[in-house]
Parts: structure tokens; C-alpha cells; sequence
């Protein structure tokens, strides 16, 4: 835990822990989203974000989870963490829910105006995510586009589509359409970051929006305020399925060690699936395989 | 209505409806969705759709609806009608319902890869729809970005947003994360063609999905299923207002004439909605307005 030692202390008394299994590391200062993200990375050395990274790049922690500024876990990952060497860009990529489990949506992070051999790099790494930690067998990977058909799309994805297809360590399966994504038809779903932010955020807003007018709804006469009662529990169990927090934070791939980001508004329950993820993560050695798989071939 | 003659004669008898109020067109050819736009463009010229829009042009015709192959629908508008002079590109711009009413999503088209005066251009056309046809006094542009600060973006819409803030014919009032799109906030949502079709059809996606898990989830229990059908009056009330089929069909801005598109699927309150929209475009001379808002001053 990084942070403000006395605080952190202080609260850790209202809990009943193993001791030994928690230890505090302090840092006076915190990057907030006010921050500007590159100039508060440099300048704020003894924030827990920079003190959190720089464990992770010296090897004393094995991974790093934030629910601080996107912003500032991208800069300082890439900064502070550092990229394995031959990875051109460190996407960030949260698992989504779909009617089938879930996917992992590929790159969500800051790398606008991507280039095709990025969104290659983000594929491979999706795969190798979704094998290892996802626990998919040959996952299946598809390309966001505006059609079904190869020759559809934009210039960057019609010059990515063929190489994708090419590409001998991914099963590629062609293009999703964004109509198709809850369907879980891909485990891994590939776009550039401007495309990948706009899906995240929709699934978030239209979500929402459609669940507080069905509550409206449902309560708007005295005989649906009684229906909604009798279907709440049901429904409740499905809605769950849907729930972002259970799938835990977002990992920051391609880096030389794990930094994940949660919710600023995470709970505890998706705090502790991010936990489980990373540990899966570091088992699974996936910093290796990732040097590996993009590494070797461009050092 | 243009058609195969027999055939529409046929339907026509079914209905009792005022005669010298429609007059059908023979049409023997038709473009499906398995044609390639471009040449079934070029070769179908007995086809309903190039029909249709030749009426249009020729200025038989005040409006053409069609429900017909998108990518052939947007190429024929181009081709047979022609764009206003002075118009760089021609988008299709669907009405998408939020929870204050509806927005307009301009560009949903085939105009990848845009340029930031492609999006000027949208944003102006979408303006005067939205306050002449849609109504909207003064209507709030925004453009379509991943925060909302200035400086955020991709190329694209960084080059684009000042250029938006200096354009006096439109109320512009920054960036919209894809989030906030159902909330209302903007009357005119300013996109690339490729980040419109993935929020036209994820929106559709992400509706559907949740719609079909809480039907399942509603009924999943008996007590559910007795609560399910006291709520569904009420539900039903609330959720017409996202109904995408209420608000008639996607113009395509920026010709000498007017073409709207419905859904495959339309039914018949969306293909009469298209026609009332139809209706007040040719009332308030839009087709005029648009020539003296970007035609003059390129010419």
C-alpha cells in the first residue's frame, strides 16, 4: 500500500488483517486528475503513483494498481515502469462484459492516431492476456470496423486488416462491428485508442442511462412499483453479469512489469479482482512471454 | 412510389387510402445489399433506387426515402442527385433519441477518413436541421472526443475544434465524451463517419443486449414472471422514447434535394415519420438554406 503512512495506518485499524501480508510504503505527495498528466509525472516524485511505478520498475513489487488519473498511470507507466524493448506503444485494455463472459477491449489508453503495426502489437498482446489470464483457449481476435467485409473500413484499418491476417500468432477472425461486441463473438477486440475510449465510455453511458429510465419506468404506477419489487431479486442476478467491477482493473500491457487501473469510483470487489488478476498476471510470467512474443523480433 | 408496377399495384390493393394521393413509378430492377454500390450504381439505372433519386434530380421529386442498401443509397445520392456545389462531403446524419428528446449524429455515412473542414461543414448542415426541421432553437453543437478538455483528442479533432469555436453560424459548445451522448446535452453531435457508425450501431447493440438479458432476467423466477407483466405497461410508456423507429429516417445532407434513409427493417410508423420529416425539410427550403450557408461561399 503507498500512500500517506499515517493515514493508511489509521485506516487499516478499523480492519482485522494479517498482518504480515500488508505492508506501507509512505509517499507524502498524490497526482490528482487536476494534474497535468506528463508534468505532474516528473514533478511529483514522491506521489504514490511515481513511488508505486518505481517499485515495479526496480523489481520490488510485482505489479501496481491505481484508481488515480488515467492520464498520469499512462505517462508514469511508460516513463517510470518502462516499455519492453521493441513495443512501440503500451495500450491499456479493460475486459468488458458480454453475454457470454467477457472481452478484452484493446487499446483504451492514450495512443491516438495509432499506426497499423501498433494495433498488431495491441492484437498480440490481447491474445497472450486473454490465454494466460483470460484462461481462453486460442482466443479469438477481430479488428473494430464499419463492416463485415475485408475491403470496408478506414485507411487504418484497411492496412491493418492484411496484416492481422498474416499474422501467424493471433487467430484472427475479421472485423466486429460495434453492434456485435456484447455478443462476445471476439475475446479480443482490437481498435486505436480515440475508438476504443468512444465504445468504453458508450457501453458506460447507454448502460446507465437505459437502467435509471427502466427504474423510472418500472416505478411510475402503484401496480409496476409492486411488479418491480417481485422481479427485482431476479433481475438483479442477471444485471450482475453486466457488472464492470467484476472483472477487475485494466492492465497496462507491454510494459516491464504490471500496473492496472481501477475505477476512481472502484469498489472494493473490483479492487480485489485486480488483485487476483495481477497475481495470474505474475504467475503466468506474462512479462516474459510478452518480451517474447514482441521483443525478440524487433531488438 | 417507385417499384415494380404489378407488384406495388397489388400491396395498394390491400389498403383503402386516397388514390390520387400516390402515384407509383415503374421501376423493373432493383439494388440489393449484395451489389457492390459503386457499380450497381453505374448498371442498375432501371433500378427503383436510381430511379428514384433521377426524379429527385430532375425535380419530379421533392424527397426520396429509400430502405434500401445504405452503401448504394449514399453513392446515388452523390452520383444522381449531386452534392450543393461548395459541399466537400456528403454525410448521413440519423436522429438518435436521448433522454431530453432526440440529437442528430452527424456524420454516419461513408465519408471516412474526413478532414477538419469536412467536419465544419457537418457541423454548419447539422445546425440548420436540427433548428429548422428539428425545431431546436439556437441548437448546442458539440464534437465527438475522449475528454473534455480542449487539448484532448486525436489529430483530427484537435485540427477541427478551433476551427469549430471561430465558425459564427453555429452554437458551438465543445467536446461530448461518448458517455454524455444519451443525456442530451448536444443537439448536434459532430463525428468522422467511421467513430459515428460505431456509436450509431453500438447504441443499438448495447440497447438491444440489455433489453433481451432483462427479459430473461424478469422472467427467470415465477414470482418474477407475476412481476414482469405488472411492470411491462409502465415499461413500455418509458422506453418508446428510445425508440429509435419514432424519429423517421437519417437524412443525407448536402444535395440538390433530399434523400432519406430508413432502417431494412423500418416499420411503418418509422417510414412515416421519414415522410413528415420529409415533409418539413421541403417546407423551410433546406435545400436553400443549405446552398446559401456553404455554397455560396466556396463558390
Amino acid at each position: 500500500l503507498v500512500g500517506p503512512k499515517d493515514e493508511l495506518k489509521q485506516e487499516l485499524e478499523k480492519y482485522d488483517y494479517q498482518k504480515e501480508q500488508i505492508e506501507i510504503v509512505h509517499a507524502p505527495d498524490a497526482i490528482t486528475c487536476h494534474d497535468a498528466p506528463v508534468e505532474a509525472v516528473r514533478k511529483k516524485k514522491e506521489s504514490s503513483l511515481i513511488i508505486g511505478m518505481q517499485m515495479v520498475h526496480d523489481g520490488k513489487a510485482d505489479a501496481f494498481i491505481s484508481a488515480g488519473s488515467t492520464g498520469a498511470v499512462l505517462v508514469a507507466g511508460r516513463l517510470v515502469v518502462g516499455k519492453i524493448k521493441g513495443v512501440e506503444r503500451t495500450p491499456l485494455a479493460p475486459l468488458i462484459p458480454t453475454t457470454k463472459g467477457f472481452s478484452l477491449l484493446i487499446d483504451c489508453g492514450a495512443n491516438v492516431d495509432a499506426r497499423p503495426s501498433h494495433l498488431v502489437q495491441f492484437a498480440k498482446m490481447g491474445s497472450l492476456y486473454m490465454q494466460y489470464v483470460g484462461g481462453v483457449e486460442n482466443p479469438k481476435v477481430a479488428i473494430v470496423n464499419v463492416g463485415a467485409e475485408e475491403e470496408k473500413g478506414n485507411a487504418l484499418v484497411k492496412e491493418t486488416f492484411p496484416l492481422l491476417k498474416e499474422c501467424e500468432d493471433i487467430n484472427f477472425i475479421g472485423s466486429i462491428e460495434s453492434r456485435e461486441i456484447l455478443n462476445g463473438y471476439a475475446d479480443v477486440i482490437v481498435c486505436e485508442a480515440f475508438v476504443g475510449n468512444v465504445i468504453l465510455k458508450l457501453i458506460e453511458g447507454v448502460a446507465g442511462t437505459l437502467m435509471k429510465e427502466i427504474k423510472a419506468g418500472m416505478t411510475s404506477t402503484p401496480v409496476s412499483t409492486v411488479g418491480a419489487a417481485m422481479v427485482k431479486p431476479a433481475l438483479k442476478k442477471t444485471l450482475k453479469r453486466f457488472d464492470a467491477t467484476e472483472y477487475g482493473g485494466a492492465p497496462m500491457l507491454g510494459l516491464n512489469g504490471l500496473v492496472a487501473k481501477v475505477h476512481g469510483s472502484a469498489t472494493a470487489n473490483e479492487v480485489k479482482n485486480a488483485v487476483t488478476q495481477c497475481i495470474e498476471f505474475q504467475k503466468q510470467h506474462m512479462t516474459e512471454r510478452m518480451k517474447e512474443s514482441l521483443g525478440n523480433k524487433k531488438a
